[in-house]
């Protein structure tokens, strides 16, 4: 099971050797990871990481959505219950019934990351089966014991250079100070996430704004709202942060009169809005994001698309982000056109967006950040983190927007052990769609080398300010 | 034009090897064709086909909308009018009128199986022309005149495991009876297929569901309603029946409260049903025939999003079924929550879906069907029943859902001679797939031939519960 | 820099031979273009060309777009402003900004036309850099003060053999009609584009309508209106015409009753139409358009799917055209039904349809073009005029509606020198799809042939009834 060298690289004898030599540029540079979901406390306290099904299997929705797709329990995988409730906690039993179901994930890039870090994290080559089972699940809890498989450790193993995490807008940032305070070598960079005290359809959200207000001394009306967002955006930025991002369900973006404004925050804090004023409060506070990140220079990401919580029952049971999130329709060029309109063309400001549909890729996005000097393009989010998700996206985008509307990789994890395993796959990629376009006479050599570097780092730590 | 014994199958050097070996693993398995719509009477009375006309061109939707695109009337070739008003009846000038215009299929999967019908059933190599076509003509009639060309010899040299067809639910399933009882070997299923008395925009709707609700025995109520299908669908059970399968216009879904179906039933009992009515009707009862299913284990297949009869004149002169069927945008997201949020969980359900909205394999459909437990990917479906049609499916679910949320290959087809030619395309298909990924170092050899062998046959079996 | 004479041509080993066979069959064949956007006056007055920037940049809004996208101002390049303020005038200091940035090209097809044509025109095989910057402009401007680069000499370099310019159904015609009588070989053909007296979103498009019925004769009725386009159409077509245009935001036809559309056109008229009543108007004039073409014979093409002037404040500041059209989703299943139910069955008529949305293309355009008899497929269009772009066309659509349904290549561009390269590009694209096609065993090698010589050459003369 032992990895392939060649691995994601183009297979054609012609083409193989350039895909070598671009990747050699690439393979070891460091890792810039500008938008992910790793925990601070991880950073600032340096735990050692519980069991291999506590590291591989009950946090990751990859590979829990699949083994429920085919029948397995939830709670036979340990995701803990909302109410509570009993699961399956014993490590070892929730890992031989993954070890059964191994083979759900041929041809998935969970299978890709996953020996990604057996490999060579724990120089396991042995393919996972119920019988190989125990004998991996112990050796992957020997490693764990040992200080080389902490946080800080992987952090410098792993050669990462800078890394973002994704913080709620009511976050002390405790954690973040703490890194700082220990002296420690890493850069840990706190993200502005608003959603909580944005998202009037959240549940608890007129509580949480109130918090928000209470937080940054703000009165409950539409200005004070829109100074505490001031506040804490500079409380972010003076531990690190150098974006702001934003959950939302569309991309609509709105640009009210303040009037308006004053209304529709007075019905969303009293909790009387309505499903469309919910919408167009999610969408004006875009347009107020983006204006506040001209002012303040933070970068704005916008991650639109997702039908989250689709299963009820699931939701019910197990609460956010258990898998049942699926990706809709989305449009942009209506969509975003307001807040387009108010900030488009200032080439101060960057807006990455990110999509879940990919039928936008070629139609709007390309266009649009083709365009307007405002925007870029993220890499591809969540069910399209992977090869042929990738190389679609290069395929669909490159020729009306080229290499330079785009922000290089995000790996957008929780998942710590799979950071240099995404990187891989995404450099691979990055390197097989620039072996064809030399390949076939569309970019000369020492272009795609340049690009290569340009792709994988450069492109990343100018977008982000890093 | 002898058939290229690697056709479809990846031309780079080093794939094709692997290629070729998978496809030696899953070339001469049986075939199992869980959905299709050959005639039940085929197999009860195993008649004769008649001329090569009646054969290839007259019945085929995909040979004679091709023809009609480029100005070929379809009176010209033989197809039936409504109004029993003449149309062409010698198949030789049929013949040859497909033979002029036989260019207009290069590059279509009707040219591949159309050749490789002819090459290994009639060992035919030449290729149609207006110079070939009397020749073609003569050899075909004269073998259709033999024995080993009826429906039951060509069942055993097709190598044919298990074929269900699709019925009415108003058929008396009496050619199944007949095939029963004849002690012959085959294994002939019907699937029932309720559509003309669940959808009240269906010409002749009221008619049929007094016709059915009257063959059930049950009264003009929607609990008799309910009561009706559970009852015809117990006959076709005990017939052979696996599973159901439902046309529908959208994939919408409903839960109603029983006091909104009961309304909603009398007035598409009445006929007066508005639109947006009779699509909420349909919507409701997808979820129906799901809990039916949980209860008798029916697997049931939605086909959605087909705009049927969308040529009026040409509707009105040919009627159902004659090519102007056209596939439209489709949403599976938001329109299968209510039945999902019912059934979605169950994994004692089966429910395959069908899409002509190949936007939605990666969006909606790779994700539904790899998280719900009820859930399964159908093939590609009609249009996209093509080489590129299969390889862009597999290509876009495959990183999301896995192999194992799919269910291998349906010819649904009334072509009898083009189920061999349709299973031998998505073999060398899905193995063309499987070699890419072991080339690339994705997946290991091994694991490609298990996987080449369950979507070849057994996870068809296993789907349809076979 | 120099071209490599394999570019665009598959890199595998065993297609790449296939390839340049076929490409050498098509490689000096004649360019049809019979569609696009050069200047009338260029084939009348036959002047010179000005300077590089004035060539390559100022005009292009594919250059201009993708520099504006990265924070150059459209002033700096010289695009003029509405208000006739000052803006950069040095083609010199243009062209550098344009070779600072050059790297912003790279995997685009602006890149690989603008090196076709440094090369295979002015014989430059240098990249373009800053160092290179000035030299290059040298070069050129040197080249343009010879009479081998005015517009006529370039007709017959670049093997025309007839070329359409698209004209206001306002126009005169005065240079067409200057071609005519100076006796020059040249075939240069008008095209008959109304959308500035058909749409009645268009600022300025009621004085537009009233001068268009006074150049007809007509009354400010819909009779006189309707009129006033079969006027308008013989005129056009009198000179040499043999197609009209239809740019609309979407694809929406109508059918209404005559006193239905009186009533509309006196309120379009008179300014006074809805948004709704001003989409119906467009809708109801496709059909309209459709129904004069079965009359008179020309072929009618229709542009759906763009957002004109996303971008507001560039629009204020530049006008119409500058890069701020972004490409939306379109149906056109629903959205043509109405026209195809007056006139799609008519095997005399040619409609040619083209889409900024490539969903549609197998799920909509191939399906409706594979059946209707009046249906062709226009190629890829804009955003989709490039090595990828045209791939994938042929990819979505020939397994559904085949080769013969569709029309060739349209250069569509108002970019004189990239005429050749466009062209040079699709008869690669093609040769490469046919290729891999042969190497696959899905076509033999001679139909191959006959399809790239249709592709290139036949197909266009015959669609465009040249």
């Amino acid at each position: 099971m032992a990895l392939n060298p060649d691995r994601l690289l183009p297979v054609e004898a012609s083409l193989r050797p350039i895909a070598r030599r671009l990747f050699a540029e690439v393979e070891t540079l460091p890792i810039v990871s500008p938008h992910g979901h790793t925990e601070p406390s991880w950073y600032a306290e340096n735990p050692r990481f519980p069991d291999p099904a506590a590291l591989f299997v009950v946090p990751d929705h990859y590979i829990f959505r699949m083994l429920y797709s085919q029948g397995v329990p939830l709670e036979a995988l340990g995701v803990p219950r909302a109410d509570g409730g009993p699961v399956e906690r014993d490590g070892r039993r929730i890992w031989r019934l993954f070890a059964e179901h191994y083979r759900l994930f041929r041809g998935t890039p969970s299978r890709l990351w996953f020996e990604h870090s057996l490999q060579t994290v724990f120089g396991i080559e042995e393919r996972l089966s119920p019988q190989s089972a125990d004998r991996i699940y112990d050796e992957i809890a020997a490693a764990l014991e040992t200080d080389a498989l902490r946080p800080r450790a992987l952090y410098d193993r792993f050669n990462i250079e800078a890394i973002a995490t994704t913080d709620s807008a009511l976050d002390d940032l405790a954690h973040h100070d703490a890194v700082r305070a220990s002296g420690w070598h890493g850069r840990i960079l706190p993200t502005y996430r608003p959603d909580a005290v944005v998202d009037p359809d959240r549940p608890g959200f007129a509580e949480a704004l109130r918090r928000f207000l209470a937080l940054a001394g703000e009165a409950e009306t539409w200005s004070g709202y829109l100074d505490a967002h001031r506040t804490r955006r500079a409380y972010f930025k003076a531990r690190g942060a150098t974006a702001t991002d934003h959950g939302h369900p569309s991309a609509r973006t709105a640009d009210l009169a303040p009037a308006e404004c004053e209304l529709l925050f007075s019905k969303v804090l009293a909790g009387t809005g309505s499903a469309a004023e919910n919408e167009l409060f999610r969408a004006q506070m875009l347009t107020e994001m983006a204006r506040m990140s001209l002012e303040d220079g933070l970068v704005m990401q916008i991650h639109a698309g997702s039908s989250r919580n689709h299963n009820q029952a699931l939701f019910e049971r197990f609460g956010f982000d258990k898998g049942a999130d699926i990706p809709q329709r989305t449009d942009y060029v209506g969509a975003l056109r307001p807040m387009l309109n108010v900030v488009g063309n200032e080439p101060g400001l960057t807006i990455i967006l990110f999509t879940l549909d990919e039928t936008v890729y070629a139609r709007e996005l390309a266009p649009l950040a083709g365009h307007y000097p405002a925007l870029r393009l993220g890499p591809p989010w969540w069910f399209f983190d992977s090869p042929d998700g990738m190389m679609r996206f290069r395929e669909a985008v490159t020729e009306t927007t080229g290499f330079y509307n785009t922000v290089g990789f995000n790996d957008d994890t929780r998942a710590f052990l799979s950071i240099p395993a995404r990187h891989d796959v995404a450099r691979r990629v990055d390197c097989a769609f620039l072996a064809k376009l030399v390949g076939e006479g569309r970019l000369e050599e020492d272009e795609a080398r340049e690009v290569a570097v340009d792709l994988t780092y450069r492109l990343a730590k100018d977008a982000y300010r890093l």
